[in-house]
């Protein structure tokens, strides 16, 4: 498999955290997004949506969607791995717990914490987007404390096993500092996990292809 | 089982959509969402997060985050409803781009396309919303096009049998020109797979409970 990724994305992070945790064998392809490399003809032919991450199976089907590739994975490695019954729990209501973390990561976090993180630290802040930091903030603060009264309560996002709602919430909640608009040290619970998922012994940072 | 919703709500059609298509009954319990009722503290004892749409099932456990709901409720019911092999393939990958449009529903399209709607339609537009408007519609057109190539290529998202893919997708594109944003008439292939999915003899339109 080839995982068409950018080293500080966190999108594609959460692909080889997984990819990690599984033990599986990945072959890294990196693109520069901040200078169009996602938007040639040739990128294009893989993912329409001009975005990494993109996984390209050995059949040459290409995947794209961080969150529709962990369930992919997942589910493809059901049967060899060890850590999939954890991952994607088969009690049906710990398993809709999971994909409501994967889609309120997408509409209600990604935004308002990787974005700002984007355009603070890659020097892509247009005179709209200051405009808008402040409302994304309070939202990212929101979507902080949703987690942080959350991890209050159990040792990871559902429940006190590990799932695929941490490993995709992880890569852009633990360098949600970078670029000054979040501190940690006002979520206990999250910092708390962050160090668990960090002391795991699969555990990969983020810029390790 | 108990929804919680507002009936102008796509996030909220989508689920009664999948239940019409399903056969499932559903108790309806409505909410003024311009008037704060989902910041209520009952309300956020069932969704912390504030939102419609809830499904609350019979034991009393809540779920929240549309697209999950539609998952849960089509894996809940595959044993005894005769379209679930069509919503959610068998197949790995065919189901993995079920997933794959489902996030990139919530990432991609609806930010774009539902949002717009709402502040045009409900009076919800500001000083600043009226600045991220034109690159709100950009990417949206963006969106639709992306979604007019692929029905160009087959009857449905995801082939050419109905997927969970489409009950997602439809609500917020066939109100796509409420509001002005968008013209229909510029995407030939998303007329044609409304009409379809319009005249299947289940269909429910938006504001039907
Ligand atoms: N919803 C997508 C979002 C992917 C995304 O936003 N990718 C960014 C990098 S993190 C990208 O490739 N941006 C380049 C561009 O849009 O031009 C996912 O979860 O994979
Ligand atoms: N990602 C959520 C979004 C839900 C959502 O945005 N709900 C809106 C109505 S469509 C709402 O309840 N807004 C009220 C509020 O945020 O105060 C989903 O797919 O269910």
């Amino acid at each position: 498999m080839i995982l068409h990724d950018f080293l500080p994305s966190g999108n594609g992070y959460k692909i080889r955290l997984l990819c990690a945790c599984l033990g599986l064998n990945v072959t890294l392809k990196e693109y520069d997004i901040t200078k169009g490399e996602t938007h040639t003809e040739s990128f294009l032919a893989i993912n329409p949506n001009g975005k990494i991450p993109v996984l390209e199976l050995d059949n040459g089907q290409c995947l794209s969607e961080s969150n529709a590739i962990l369930l992919y994975l997942t589910e493809q490695n059901h049967l060899t791995q060890q850590h999939q019954s954890a991952l994607l729990p088969a009690d049906p209501i710990l398993k809709a717990r999971v994909y409501q973390w994967l889609f309120w990561e997408q509409y209600s976090h990604e935004p308002n914490i990787a974005s700002p993180r984007f355009w603070l630290t890659h020097n892509a802040m247009t005179d709209l987007k200051k405009r808008m930091l402040p409302d994304r903030i309070q939202q990212g603060h929101v979507a902080l404390k949703l987690m942080d009264d959350t991890l209050a309560q159990h040792t990871f996002l559902v429940g006190d096993a590990m799932t695929l709602a941490d490993i995709c919430l992880f890569p852009y909640t633990h360098v949600a500092e970078e670029g000054g608009a979040y501190q940690l040290s006002e979520y206990p619970n999250i910092q708390r996990w962050i160090k668990q998922i960090e002391a795991l012994d699969w555990f990969i940072p983020i810029t390790q292809g």
